[in-house]
C-alpha cells in the first residue's frame, strides 16, 4: 500500500514537471514569436528586452494564466496572449524596480539587473518597451463568448496602474523605514504581489470565456494565493543566501522595509502562509478535477522549489 | 475690399481660438473624468500624475485627434478616449525623458520637471503609471462600424513601443554627440514625435468608422505635419530663450545633440518645415471643407504660437 501510495506521488510530481515543462516552454515560444527580434532598429533596445525577458525566470503567471484557462476548460492556445502579456508586465515591473532611484538591485535571477548591463536610461525605457508591448500583446487576444479583447485590456491595465501594481510600489517606497501595521503590510502585498497574480488566473479565464463564479472563484484564488507567495518571499529574504535566491537576501533587512517576519515573527510568517495556502485552494473547489494543475502549482509555489 | 479680408480672416482667427478653446476645456474635462483623484490611495502618485498632466500643455494631440474625427465625420464625444490616450503617452514620455538618466532636464512647461517636485524614483513610476492609464483609458473607447478596440489598443501600443516612440528615444540617446546624417536624423523624428501625432489623427478617425482612404490620407498628414513639427522645435530651441519656450532652450547644442539646423542650417531648415507644411495640406485634399480644423492647427502649428 504505502509503495503504491509513494508511486502514485511521484508520478504526480513526474506529472507535474512534465506540465510546467511543456508550458513553460510553450510560453517562451510564444513570447518570442510576439518580441520584435535583434534585426528591427534600434537593435540595442531589442536586445535588452530579450535579455529581460529571457532570463530564466519561472514563468509562474504565464502558467497560471494558462492552467486558469484550462481549469475553465479553455484551449491553451487561446491563453498564450494574456499569459506573455502578465509575464511582459512582470518583467517590466523587476526592471524598474531594480533602478538605482528605486530598489538600486544589481542582481536578480542570478544575473546582472538591466541598468548594470545596458545603463541606466536604456534600463527605464527597456521597461517602458516592455509595459508597452504587454498591451500590445494582450490586444492579439480573440474575444470570447463573455469577454471582449477591450475587457480584458481594461483588466490588465486596472491591474498595471496607480491603484494596484504601482501603487503597491509607491507605497513600499514611502514606507522604507517605518514601522507598518500589519493592515499596511498587507495592502502593499495585495497591490504589489497579489493584484498580478489575480489578473494572471482572470485573464486566463477570460480568454476561456468563464463563468462570473467561475472568475470570482478565481479571483479569491489569486488573492490568497499571491498573499502567501510574499509572506514566503519574505520569509526566504531572512532565511536564505544570496546563491540560493539569485538575487540580494537581506536586503529587506538592510534598507528596514517592513516583512512579515519584521512585523510578526518567522514563525506567525509560516503559518500565515500554510493558512492562505488552504484558502487558495478551498477557492479552487468548485473546478474539480479540472484544477488538478492549479492545486499543484499553488502547492508547489508554498514549498517554493519552483 | 482689403477691410473686408481683414475681417474674414480675424474672424477665422477667432473662430479657430474658440473652436481650440472648447477643445481643451472637453479633453481636460474628460481627462479628469479618467484620472485617479487625490482620495484614491497612494495620493502621491496620483498628485503626480496630475502635476504632470495638468501642466498647462497646449493638448496639441488631442486636439487634432479630435478634429480628424470631425473630418471623417464622427462624434466629439466618440473621440475623448483616443484623445486622452495620446496625451497621456505624450506626457508620460516627457517625464521620462526628462529624468536625470536620460535627457536630464529641469524645466518643462515653465514648471519644475516631475523629478525635480517629487524625486527620481517617483517620477519613474508616475511616467509608468501615466503609461498604463493611456491604455485604460483607450480601452473604454466604444467599438465603430469598422474598427475594434482591440484594433485601437493595438495602435496605440504600435506607436508607443520599441520600434518607435521609445525606440526613437533610444536613437537619440545613442546620437548624442555623434555627427548624424539626415537620413538618421529623420529617423528619429519620425520614430521619436511624427509617430505619435499620426496616431492621434489616425484614432480620431477611428473612433468615427473612417474608411481606409481616409486613414490612409490622415497618415500621410500626421507624418508629414510631425516632421514639420519637429523642424520647427529645432529651429526654436536655437533662436529661442527658455523663458519664450517654457524649457531650457539651448539644450540640443549644450549635448551636441543633431538638429536640423546643425545638420543642414536655419534657412534650408525653415524651408524644410513650410515643404512638410505642404505636403500635410495636400494630404487633407480629399476631406475638403471638413478638414477646415485640421488645416488651421497645421498651420497654427507652423507659426508655432499654438
Amino acid at each position: 500500500m504505502l509503495s503504491n501510495r509513494c508511486e502514485a506521488l511521484d508520478f504526480q510530481v513526474m506529472d507535474l514537471e512534465k506540465y510546467l515543462g511543456e508550458a513553460v516552454s510553450d510560453v517562451d515560444g510564444a513570447m518570442d514569436g510576439f518580441l520584435p527580434t535583434l534585426d528591427e532598429r534600434p537593435g540595442s533596445i531589442h536586445e535588452a528586452m530579450r535579455y529581460c525577458v529571457f532570463a530564466g525566470g519561472k514563468r509562474l503567471r504565464p502558467v497560471l494564466c494558462i492552467a486558469a484557462a484550462e481549469a475553465c476548460g479553455g484551449r491553451r492556445e487561446d491563453a498564450f496572449p494574456a499569459a506573455c502579456a502578465v509575464e511582459l508586465m512582470h518583467t517590466y515591473s523587476l526592471v524598474h524596480d531594480d533602478l538605482p532611484c528605486m530598489d538600486d538591485d544589481d542582481l536578480r535571477r542570478g544575473r546582472a539587473t538591466c541598468h548594470k548591463v545596458f545603463g541606466e536610461g536604456m534600463a527605464v525605457l527597456c521597461g517602458d518597451a516592455l509595459l508597452t508591448e504587454a498591451f500590445a500583446v494582450i490586444a492579439k487576444s480573440q474575444a470570447s463568448e463573455s469577454y471582449s479583447v477591450g475587457e480584458m485590456v481594461a483588466e490588465l491595465a486596472l491591474t498595471g496602474g496607480s491603484r494596484k501594481l504601482i501603487g503597491g510600489q509607491v507605497l513600499d517606497l514611502e514606507g522604507e523605514g517605518k514601522a507598518l501595521a500589519m493592515e499596511e503590510l498587507v495592502q502593499i502585498h495585495e497591490a504589489k504581489t497579489a493584484a498580478l497574480l489575480t489578473a494572471s488566473v482572470r485573464l486566463g479565464a477570460m480568454s476561456a470565456g468563464a463563468g462570473e463564479d467561475e472568475l470570482e472563484a478565481l479571483t479569491r484564488f489569486g488573492h490568497a494565493l499571491g498573499l502567501a507567495f510574499q509572506v514566503i518571499d519574505d520569509i526566504l529574504d531572512v532565511t536564505q543566501t544570496t546563491e540560493n535566491l539569485g538575487k540580494t537576501a537581506g536586503k529587506d533587512a538592510a534598507v528596514e522595509k517592513a516583512t512579515y517576519p519584521s512585523v510578526i515573527g518567522l514563525e506567525l510568517s509560516r503559518k500565515e502562509a500554510g493558512r492562505l495556502t488552504a484558502e487558495a485552494m478551498e477557492a479552487l473547489e468548485i473546478f474539480g478535477e479540472k484544477a488538478a494543475k492549479l492545486r499543484e502549482i499553488a502547492e508547489r509555489m508554498l514549498v517554493r522549489e519552483f
